[in-house]
């Protein structure tokens, strides 16, 4: 059955890219992107992803695995337009995705055809119009939320989100763009639950599969701690 | 030798409490008590901790073993004024700690003798003072800063934090005291860099021990990725 995935290379600090690129100067010299080169550091060393972009040499090992894993178990993507823009000229002509990516914007744009099966299709009605169009298109595969962090952010607060891999980098940022923030939406007295369902250490990046299980009450139990599982 | 370590059970955002309880009211009806209630529940199931505090019940399991685990390495602590002052009377006459602890306030306030082994020394020259007179205390075995997370993070801040361990429970609070904030003073091109050293999952929570290796510039390679690890 089609599951809605997201897998997100993270800080300690649970951040994803340095701080926002205000757009003066270019992107390669800001925080931004040296926080995200950092935490990304671990894929871009990953034989898979190397041997889809044509690179040479690096190694076969466990983060390689996981990195061609993540590729391999999706039928369709959906990706923010940030993401997107900022990804077509590194991508070039035959992007790794290799099936039908739904860019969600607010501004239209011809369906783009790449090489090696990517396609990119400018949805403009929505998270959930665009994850629906990721589901019918995935072909019983699953539909994966590529990125940015903001998208994912939104997918799970629209309770779309099945399941979320973490790949904890062993570093401290201090600031940047963060996976979990307020825009959640959550209350003081509300949370979401998880359960992680896998654990791969490696020196490295620690991952961390968990199943989404839905936002819950923070409630204190009789003992006078808290529970906030949900049924 | 002696290290100086701390453990921290924290929320998936990075959180060891809910956002931070302004003083009107009841801290128990607080929001920063039932996120911290919640993130903490695992540690109160587990027996060590039970079998310290005289409760019946519960089970010999991991999360157990590493609660004891982690009172037996310590041969002193470091606290923060508002942690030992909030867990005065929740500790009673025989606090579990059965070891000096050093808290670090600007307050003088007599030295208080406790049962079991427990006594509180209230150290008013800074962060390394403390922690200096607890290694002398330790006798060999580990200095443990019990917390709060602000304590923490003025240890790692000080670069006096040999390991930290998260408890890392599978729960999105969205908003809280965060262990990791801006008051560690790094720049935007500046991380504290760490490796992982022992992961050890299970259902309610993931531990990750880290060696903290120390700040290091965020730059980027000569294929134009993050580096950043320092020799």
């Amino acid at each position: 059955m089609t599951k809605v995935t997201a897998q997100l290379s993270v800080s300690l600090d649970g951040c994803y890219a340095g701080p926002r690129h205000d757009g003066t100067g270019d992107w390669m010299h800001s925080a931004e992107s040296h926080g995200f080169f950092r935490v990304t550091r671990w894929v871009t060393a990953a034989m898979s992803w190397r041997e889809r972009q044509g690179f040479a040499g690096g190694e076969h090992d466990v983060n390689s695995e996981i990195v061609a894993e993540s590729f391999g178990a999706a039928g369709a993507y959906v990706m923010g337009r940030r993401m997107a823009d900022g990804g077509e000229v590194p991508w070039g002509d035959e992007p790794p995705f290799r099936a039908p990516v739904f860019v969600v914007t607010h501004r239209p744009r011809p369906t783009l055809l790449r090489q090696g099966g990517t396609s990119f299709t400018y949805v403009t009605d929505g998270v959930a119009a665009a994850v629906a169009q990721a589901r019918e298109a995935a072909g019983g595969k699953d539909v994966a939320v590529a990125g940015g962090g903001s998208l994912v952010r939104q997918v799970l607060r629209a309770g779309l989100l099945d399941e979320v891999e973490l790949h904890v980098v062993p570093v401290v940022l201090g600031d940047g763009l963060r996976l979990f923030d307020p825009d959640l939406g959550l209350d003081d007295f509300e949370a979401i639950e998880m359960s992680p369902i896998r654990v791969v250490p490696t020196p490295e990046v620690t991952h961390i599969r968990y199943a989404v299980r839905g936002r819950a009450p923070l409630v204190l139990d009789d003992r006078g701690r808290g529970t906030g599982t949900p049924e």
